[in-house]
């Protein structure tokens, strides 16, 4: 394994220590337990947002902390969920008084230990309410869930349901919009290689030279199948028909279209994944209106893509397009 | 070899078409020959800026095409310089009248291809300036260079230059700003694992799994040395004192650090490099000021990172701080 790291064990806090530097323009880095707040936080009068996870999906989430998206992000280990002694402080941190909601992939650790911090933070008088993102279509349960994975379409709900909260809406508001979005957002990934975590020291599964695996989660868990490798505009296929068919896309809709990379994929070939999906979405009709391409939810080093959908309507596409100053995501 | 491509010999073509319709806000593409324009070109009484080079290193250039930065971008194909045949009428198509500044990394085929190019629009009627990008201090002379190479400190050209033309200085003032950008930045990268050109189908170099080149150019061509793998901070040091002592970095300085990923390498590894580089400069009595980390000089999906510190002064301070409004940097 070579990675530019000092330590397996220490690689999350220098990485978050790291961050915090260069961006103290944006976040302060509570050390002890490990947060990451606005550096205005908390606001007063506004709904908090808090996310948060396994590390090794960077920029999620310390990368969507500030003005017009997250008010914290917890960092758990690699691939390893923050613990609720992280998240309760998190929380209270960042509440102006309006509650806090907790936005949260769906993976067992992640609802468990969310859960908890949120008794622990209404012990201390802070509402909570939680969204829980589950938009990959790829499976129905898998080794860490229960119910479907939450993917790329997490930073679509941090963005929307955290401009809600910048123009006033109340905490079951912006609940009720995050609720909206997931309602409307589905995704499905491919995996050309594996990415390796660092105290593991191997990649976390093998795929030969000839093959690719279609529905991958984002710590490596198994997707739908493995098939042989094929060309870009075949393999976007399998990943955007499924989305568009459990959406139910047809000639009526106006949506966004996210590619994201999985940290080891160019940017190059993101683009060349983009023009593929749009070319199906517009296929169906659907009308592609706004776009985002990058490594936004990655799975440390590994070579692949997903392709999410989220159907618009004029409110969505507003808070989609409201400012937003994070170090990853910036209008 | 395995990528999201359909061709090799159609994927930069794809990729530009994708992005082209995902930032369809910004950009323009012109197709046969290939060049990408801000979608207002050209900007009346505005200096122009063009940059290109071989495609590969995405986000740059065409991700810096936009309000604040460049004015088009030609990519060539994979790792190869565009002809004057793109890169001319792509300096004519952003000429405002105020005449039109071209950016070069220092390869010596981009250098005669954009000399050619300044050439043939200045028989269209268009003034062409030139400046020459070299801030990778690794090598003297390389395998397609006179001189240093040109490499992320490019992107600080661009962005300066493109604020300085933004603000109405005139050919001589912009060509000025930029000369006096890369006088003062400097850079050194590493690779752990090399990326794959599409139409090669196998990587550009061989490193074994305990091995990494120090110095490394942005298209794979040697370095200063091959090293054994060694921790993050003692790897950050070799890039960073070679670059501080080649700018004479003392405890008066104001500086930018910026830490580049190769296109492999995870954000999370990213900011650690950040943090020894930065710890580093503080050493000298430096003072990091400005920052930025992520990939956006790279070098297709290679493993590794370089390190680029700007000595500042509040003129050029200013200027990094001016809005820009592109696909890859918008503030």
């Amino acid at each position: 394994m070579k990675k530019l790291i000092n330590d397996p064990a220490r690689v999350v806090d220098e990485s978050v220590e790291g961050f915090g530097q260069a961006h103290a323009d944006l976040v302060r880095v509570h050390t002890d337990p490990l947060f990451v707040v606005r550096a205005d936080a908390p606001v007063q009068g506004k709904v908090g947002l808090v996310s948060g996870g396994g590390s090794g999906h960077e920029p999620l989430h310390a990368g969507f902390v500030g003005a017009g998206m997250l008010d914290a992000a917890v960092p758990g280990a690699m691939f390893t969920s923050p613990t609720p002694d992280a998240i309760a402080p998190a929380t209270t941190a960042v509440d102006g008084g309006a509650g806090v909601l907790h936005i949260v992939k769906n993976y067992t650790g992640d609802v468990l230990n969310f859960e908890t911090a949120a008794e622990l933070a209404d012990a201390e008088g802070v509402e909570v309410r939680t969204v829980i993102v589950n938009d990959d279509v790829a499976v129905e349960d898998s080794l860490y869930t229960a119910g479907r994975r939450g993917v790329a379409g997490t930073l679509l709900v941090e963005k929307i349901a955290g401009a809600a909260a910048d123009r006033g809406d109340d905490l079951a508001g912006v609940a009720a919009v995050a609720e909206r979005v997931v309602g409307s957002v589905r995704s499905m990934g491919v995996a050309l290689a594996a990415g390796t975590v660092p105290h593991a020291g191997t990649p976390s599964f093998e795929l030969t030279e000839q093959e690719i695996e279609i529905g991958i989660g984002i710590h490596g868990e198994p997707g739908r199948r493995r098939i042989p490798m094929a060309g870009a505009d075949e393999i976007t296929e399998l990943l955007t028909t499924p989305v568009m068919d459990d959406l139910g896309i047809t000639g009526e809709d106006q949506v966004l279209l996210l590619v994201n990379g999985m940290g080891g994929t160019p940017l190059s070939e993101l683009y060349v994944v983009y023009r593929a999906a749009r070319r199906l979405l517009e296929g169906r009709g659907a009308q592609v209106t706004r776009s985002l391409v990058g490594n936004y939810v990655t799975s440390l080093e590994m070579q692949g893509a997903s392709v999410t959908v989220l159907r618009l309507d004029d409110e969505l596409t507003t808070l989609w397009d409201a400012p937003v100053r994070t170090a990853a995501l910036r209008w």
